[in-house]
């Protein structure tokens, strides 16, 4: 094998043609290996295999430098620059990220996670290049679908300023997560059709000089343009028509299934873990689809994540007109919701946790100054998300609960959470963002209420004295455990409250605890800091009540276990019994 | 005078040719009023004169919606909008914001005042006119300058989708605030030199219908032009070639000074008003002049509002490669920002508070998970900056101080701004953000240090007992007058911190209080919630120390007189000092 003796870039040029073609097999193979074992992202990795190691072949890395957007294309890299064995062997899969990790690697420039960021950065790398006097050369790969982010065209459209080596690799798989959306995607397939040659380019009316591969899977053809552009003295765009999921049949006839994928049998294609059972993703999209159905000014947009509240192909068809898929442009998206919702529209926005980063100032001035009836739904926000650094669903309450106008609620149930939902679609006063559970469907038997127009009005949902724990969202069960074990260990009722706003204090109820209690204890599921639990530390700041907040440090943990976080930030039910004895005087 | 006449747009319909070239004359004297009197945005809305007289003579607003980009060019629409008195006499200045503002018309549908959101804002209007089966034009107004922004890039590209009636009015005079920056300005430029006849056209690669108006100020043309598209099916983008500052021949030959002005006397243009004595702007790039002068590696960065930090023209002509204009592009910078350093060079980006909110991703994502040293400069960040609600400086606290890794400073003289910045610039272990100080240029006697590597050390800056008043940035000088107002009227010495740090604790200090303190006042220059103080409040939540937080109350306050804001967020001395007395017992 010959992936085996690869420890670094330059071992690939030792091999004839021939040898890299069985090279390119190998890495598939190795790719299926891992994927099918472990899960990741599949069709983007198995397009560019041809390219990356074009790429390695042709360029000096790390001298020459490459970064890679959205990193779901960066196996193939981390196999030719020392980490092989990852793919190779399983007791080695924990030794990599899903992502191109400068911890792991002097082959990785930055931890990229988040989509259309390469170009930017690389062109970062290339200012201080220039300004050193030094002249390796610098790639951004980026695909078809991550063109679509402002940031993505900001860089684009910056290029052609800096007037020194620059390669931009547009990788064209015809495809962004789940089809691409946009008229820049007319022109891709314009030039594609022309084999590069029609007037109109995208990339030439950014002042881009530009060539085209037509076989993107054809090794020599890459190997030839890549040596015909190396120490290039300008910014190019060299678009590469590569297929998605190329060489596993299932893949190419099922894109959109195959970006990614959890652990499979090769055979078939089939998911060897399936979920029984409800989710917020299917139950949201049935709900919607139901609404909508009913309702013809209800709409729903995403950014390129479809299926992050369950809107599978059969179903964005069902929604028609109702169902829009902005494509990667989170900023457009709510902007857009916006004016949905000022024009008499019913909008709901949809995504993850950590992609509404994106929105800051469009949730702040194109929405909240403007206090639209929008409907953001908040997914993947919790420590119980996603657990790469780069998609961590941490910071959505620091981020956005301090907006001005912005109503967000934290739902504790399946049935709060539609009744949230229903709510925040029908009113025409707030602008609402809804954190989505994501700690389990959890159906109980509490009474939920339809109307959410009380702001700030927190739900006492057990009576008790002494302690107040205020147990918000995804946290809220955790709350009930607390509450039966002080009850059996320490002998009384603690009072439990399911504060339901994120974005704002129940004065008066907080007032009345002072009778009552000595101690309230905040739970969050988010970092700490900017967050719920600090705000009614300062509210009881003057009094005697003691206070005690729970979340996550600020932080940006990579890959950590539930529990094991959970615990190094004191939030396991016995550390935060043993805290309340220790801060208040327990008879 | 015919504007005086109109009460509402259909008026203008009354008037012939002759007469609507009349009326834009009379626009332009009523402009010059305001603007040499009161100040305000001047060459863009010179330039949009006839567009907004033809958009009104044609369309029929309210029903078609006229969407302004930044507002920049919106003065002309508030004169034909009921709104001409805020332009003709100086008594009703007030009555108007110099921003389009939906509490103050029904011809305004949204308050902006941020670039590139024109597009994405409309087409939620288009999307919603669509689901529910109206047939109303919906036209987005956007300038060249505006285009570079990722919003407005998204918005563009999402256009085509709509495939029903929308209209995107593009303003080009080749200008954004300052020079444009970006490939795309040399394909507009291709446009009006052949007339919008270049193959190669940004807006058709977009997969968006094109028109041109080469001459963008005759009004017959325009009116033409706007009833062809009336009623047109799909998106449409007309090009037009206006001149920024149009019929002021001063402004017409200095278009970056003109694009928004001061009171000034009409006959020479100069100010009426002069500023004596140094200001930030020109502190800092005289300090990065001089700073670049001596390390090729040190590079500037701004995205399109160069003179926030005082790069003139000749200043950035001396800076040469050494200064980056990225265009409005916030995102961009600072990922730029990002790869630079990583690349070993020295990056400082400069913008407003209100405008770095474009860019929580790239801080936390591109910037911050990947721990490059840049240096981030935010300017304007105080309740002494900008108080129009669409360009506060009072959220970057909330917005900054928690992401993880970035290290952000809050200077309290200008030795101390100085200080920070050259550390920051020479360190290469954090991302560090500084606020600009923004309640004037102070220099005191105080010793400042030069390396600010020992993170999150408070400084006491003077020692005393039973209050501690923790004073940061901008509101330091106010706790100095605390300390001097206890002193005289209560008797005792309170201790003064300068905490430096935004975005950690300084736990020891912090414990070390306990000793002798009985209460601490945080007073911070920006929204309570999600800022310094509430985080001290929470440290001290399980002890006996009382901890009360001073800043503003989360809400998008407008036009607001600073004293006035102040006051009413119990931000006095006398209310501070009346407070103490009232939660501890002063012997």
């Amino acid at each position: 094998m010959y992936l085996e003796k690869i420890s670094e870039p330059k071992d690939i040029n030792k091999l004839s043609n021939d040898e890299l073609k069985v090279l390119a097999s190998e890495i598939r193979d190795a790719l299926m290996n891992r994927l099918s074992k472990h899960g990741g992202h599949f069709g983007p990795n198995f397009g560019m295999v041809e390219t990356i190691i074009a790429l390695h072949y042709v360029f000096n890395s790390p001298v020459d430098k490459i970064v890679y957007d959205v990193s779901h294309q960066s196996y193939p890299h981390k196999m030719l620059t020392g980490r092989k064995d990852a793919y190779l062997y399983e007791e080695h899969f924990e030794d990599v990220s899903g992502y191109t990790n400068s911890e792991e690697s002097e082959h990785d420039f930055f931890n990229v996670g988040h989509t259309s960021t390469s170009i930017s950065l690389a062109s970062g790398l290339v200012k201080a290049r220039d300004l050193k006097g030094d002249k390796e050369n610098i790639i951004a790969v980026i695909g078809d679908g991550s063109l679509s982010g402002g940031e993505a065209l900001e860089g684009l459209n910056f290029a052609s300023e800096l007037q020194s080596n620059f390669i931009i690799i547009v990788n064209d798989n015809d495809m962004s997560i789940a089809e691409n959306h946009g008229g820049l995607y007319k022109n891709l397939k314009e030039l594609r059709d022309s084999k590069g040659t029609c007037p109109c380019n995208l990339f030439k009316a950014m002042n881009l000089d530009y060539i085209y591969v037509e076989d993107g899977n054809d090794l020599e053809t890459l190997i030839h343009t890549f040596y015909d552009i190396k120490d290039i003295d300008h910014p190019i765009v060299v678009h590469i028509n590569t297929q998605k999921g190329k060489g596993y049949q299932i893949a190419e006839e099922n894109k959109e299934n195959w970006h990614w994928c959890m652990p499979f049998d090769v055979e078939t294609g089939k998911p060897k873990v399936t979920f029984e059972g409800e989710d917020y993703g299917n139950l949201t999209a049935d709900y919607l689809l139901d609404k909508m159905k009913k309702d013809s000014k209800v709409v729903t947009l995403v950014a390129g994540v479809p299926t992050n509240i369950g809107f599978t192909k059969d179903k964005r068809e069902r929604a028609g007109k109702q169902f829009v898929d902005v494509g990667i442009a989170e900023e457009h998206a709510i902007a857009m919701a916006s004016g949905i919702a000022k024009n008499g529209g019913k909008p709901v926005f949809a995504t993850h946790s950590s992609f509404i980063q994106r929105t800051y100032d469009q949730l702040s001035q194109d929405l909240c100054v403007n206090n639209n009836p929008a409907t953001i739904l908040v997914n993947t926000a919790s420590v119980y998300g996603m657990n790469d650094v780069t998609h961590l669903g941490l910071y959505d309450i620091a981020m956005m609960s301090n907006i001005p106008n912005l109503v967000y609620l934290a739902p504790t149930s399946k049935e709060e959470y539609f009744a949230m939902l229903d709510w925040s679609i029908e009113q025409d006063k707030y602008p609402v963002a809804i954190r989505i559970p994501c700690n389990g469907v959890i159906s109980d038997n509490r009474k939920v209420q339809n109307d959410y127009s009380n702001l700030n009005k927190y739900k006492i949902e057990k009576q008790g004295s002494k302690v107040a724990i205020v147990a918000l969202g995804d946290f809220y069960q955790l709350g009930e455990q607390i509450v039966s074990e002080i009850k059996e260990k320490l002998g009384f009722v603690p009072t439990l409250i399911n504060p339901r706003y994120i974005t704002g204090l129940d004065k008066n109820l907080l007032e009345e605890l002072k009778k009552e209690h000595e101690i309230v204890i905040t739970l969050e599921d988010g970092i700490l800091e900017g967050g719920f639990g600090e705000k009614i530390a300062s509210f009881y700041g003057t009094t005697n009540m003691k206070v005690k907040n729970y979340g996550i440090k600020k932080s940006f943990p990579d890959r950590y276990v539930v529990d094991e976080l959970l615990k190094e930030n004191g939030i396991t039910i016995d550390k935060i019994i043993e805290d309340i004895k220790e801060i208040i005087d327990i008879k």
